[in-house]
């Protein structure tokens, strides 16, 4: 394993083999349990006394990682000893060559007590002599997942990979976000829970990110940068080519409170916050689903604009209600009854829906004609005033079965994708959460696979065309 | 059956027979077919010729309404003849002496077209001078849904019955509330889809819910309100002690363009409606899933007060996101790092939670300390700083079975429903989508059934807050 920059990030793709230093009978083991199930390459366990564990008799234990024969590299180190003893243990580390370590153990700066930051001092001057060939995850973080190796930090985690890259200054929102976007689909690359920050920091994982080739989205939750690191953060979001979604905890008074008592992160300005968001092209964006919903249209489309919609609707109601939520997005639902290439177009596909065409188009009458729908999608997708489709599928009326000939679940994602493969432009569905399950997931998942994502409602997709417009 | 104002609505209760007129071999006898599979009263077909329908031996058909026995009566009418017979099975369901009709057809004001709009005023002559005998749902809308008798337009529709009341201007929306509310757990009481709103209007379903014993919350989706109508209707809301919750379709320009085409509605300024609702208090929202979540508190608390939260999460970081959402929506966390009163309090329920109790409070390391929590729950809802209670429940700490001893998907809903028979403010669960949907449906139904509604994220949770205070 090379180390190489930043900060020896890139070493993760290359992971062979892991120290657990600290792992306890008192804790059950859960850490070194967790790497066993699903990491291939050689597992150490590290404890006083180096006595065996009984439950895993293939693990090899040493009281310290040094112990560990010379001809055998540790390559990651996961620390959680008590936090006094985490500097020895660092310092051990650097001594083995291990290249990157995750500091578990808290009670550092996190803590609140001049202790801690004691604590927290002393260990950045032991990282700081072992110069850059040991760099530091953590402390107070939960470290790293890498799923293709089979790196996880709970046994709960999925074992699927993809291409989400995430980087959390919260263990639990980490958590959250690699479970939500696998259930959305989208499995993660690289996961870095970087706690304290106190050598790795954001700006080290974006930089990692950028240029990490299992990587097509970062998911950002950040609640501070590190003083004076401004200007360097807005030069690597700049330089990044992927879609960056951000989440900025402690953008209010309120979540500014709770930010520090979570992190002792200083948050900064939410306005300047913004500026360098919209500035360097980041997707600036709220809550836990924001997150989830414009991971589905970026993976998909990129930050393809969506400033003008066509939307599809089998219900005149839910049209009314889109047209209005779009608009107080932002995003504009051009007239077609005053465009008369379009209508000459239509004509031409043989379509005759009525004297006028609205929009929303009200496709409720002819569900069940699917080539109609797909002349429709195609030629008013088409159109220069059109940015994107939004497609409504209403589970019900694919469950109905009033025409038991035509089987909606598979005909309607077949007949999008046929429409995307000749108009490169995004389609977006709605599938409402009206019960239907099954029927939902399941065309979820087919339309997923064709690259055409798939949202709960109006608003999410509303949110997420306002998030991708301002970021361009 | 006695008629009874508004409209004659009331006599829905007591429908004991049905006539389905115009029911066809070419449709399929859908209408007639689903309320044979569930309405327990008497139906009749009427159709020319009068010959029996194969599929319905037990079904009497007959050539027109007036030909049924004058013994029998009919309560409620369901018509889909061509739009050119309407007004005539309308003068005889009046000799008939039905005191409640639907008009499925279409093709009146809504067509757009002046053929249309003769059409539709002839009929509402012919209604006019059938005096306050016969009224009339419709035309171009779906009718009358009221399951507890059985009363169904679509097959698919749910047998459940509950204490939402719905009323339409849109027939595939009614569907979808309608859906949407019971896969929420909230069946329906009664849904008017009104379509052109000729005789029974959005005023009278309102005044009809205002009084109906059997509805607890009122779901009204309109586009616009007869002219002149304004005062009624706010008197008429303003009457109403049930919860409102109010869709204005067409609120921007988008939307009223949709609207106009859709239901040929004049929809008014949204502004006015804005004023409107406050004065009178009905809960105005935005998209079709701010239905379904507002719907969720106030079926629990009516419009109580969300102004303060206090809230419990197992993430930090999700603590900060939420606190930032509930700020940005205009509800406030109190800071507890100087309320001494709470502290000992808490310090009184032998609670340690650190120096300090921050809001929120991260209890991501006690989860399984299931009487702290019930303490600090408990303690905090009682401090007169705060109004609700937000608990994170995490469906993946609950599948993760870390304590295998500690059954959380039952310890937690029981530990809430003990708060909230000690404190009558407010408890709200939030249970993210991030997969594990087995044990998130087990525990929000679990929670349903103890009347604490469970949302998907922050923002559903800040949005629906926010328009009930508004509201009030």
């Amino acid at each position: 394993m090379t180390a190489s920059f930043p900060k020896n990030l890139p070493a993760i793709h290359g992971i062979r083999s892991i120290a657990d230093i600290g792992a306890s009978r008192k804790r059950h083991y859960t850490y070194l349990k967790t790497f066993r199930a699903t990491f291939k390459g050689k597992l150490y366990a590290i404890k006083p006394g180096a006595e065996p564990i009984p439950e895993f008799p293939d693990v090899p234990v040493y009281a310290r990682v040094t112990d560990v024969p010379a001809g055998e590299p540790v390559d990651f180190a996961f620390i959680e000893v008590p936090r006094e003893q985490v500097a020895g243990v660092i310092r051990d580390c650097a001594r083995k060559g291990v290249k990157l370590a995750a500091i578990f153990s808290s009670g550092f700066a996190d803590a609140g007590t001049d202790e801690g930051r004691q604590l927290q001092a002393e260990l950045a001057r032991v990282i700081e002599e072992e110069g850059n060939d040991l760099h530091v995850i953590g402390p107070n973080g939960m470290g790293l997942y890498y799923p293709r190796l089979g790196i996880r930090w709970r046994p709960s985690l999925p074992t699927a990979h993809g291409g989400a890259g995430i980087v959390a200054q919260s263990g639990g929102l980490c958590n959250l976000l690699i479970h939500g976007l696998n259930a959305a689909g989208m499995p993660v690359s690289t996961a870095l829970s970087i706690g304290n920050a106190m050598d790795i920091t954001a700006l080290d994982a974006l930089e990692y990110f950028k240029d990490d080739p299992e990587t097509d989205v970062v998911v950002a939750y950040l609640e501070g940068i590190p003083n004076g690191s401004g200007k360097a953060f807005m030069r690597i979001l700049g330089e990044c080519r992927k879609p960056v979604i951000l989440v900025k905890g402690g953008r209010t008074s309120s979540g500014s409170k709770a930010a520090r008592s979570h992190t002792a992160a200083i948050v900064g300005n939410f306005a300047a916050w913004q500026a360098a968001a919209r500035q360097a092209g980041a997707i600036l964006v709220e809550t836990f689903e924001d997150v989830i919903d414009v991971a589905r249209y970026v993976t998909c489309y990129g930050k393809a604009r969506a400033k003008s919609a066509c939307m599809l609707t089998l219900s005149g109601g839910y049209g009314v209600i889109c047209s209005d939520a779009l608009a107080s997005h932002g995003v504009a639902m051009p007239d077609f009854s005053r465009n008369e290439s379009l209508k000459e177009s239509l004509r031409q596909q043989l379509v005759s829906i009525g004297t006028s065409v609205g929009n929303p188009v009200d496709v409720g009458a002819f569900i069940y004609e699917v080539d109609k729908l797909e002349a429709i999608a195609r030629t008013v997708l088409a159109d220069t005033s059109v940015d994107v489709l939004i497609f409504e599928i209403a589970p019900l009326y694919v469950a109905a079965g009033i025409r038991p000939d035509v089987h909606l679940e598979t005909a309607l994602p077949a007949m999008l994708e046929r429409v995307k493969g000749r108009v490169p432009k995004p389609i977006v569905v709605i599938t409402e959460d009206i019960g239907y399950d099954d029927v939902k997931a399941d065309i979820s998942a087919r339309l997923r696979g064709m690259g055409i994502p798939v949202f709960d409602d109006i608003s999410h997709v509303a949110r997420t065309f306002n998030y991708v417009n301002a970021s361009r």
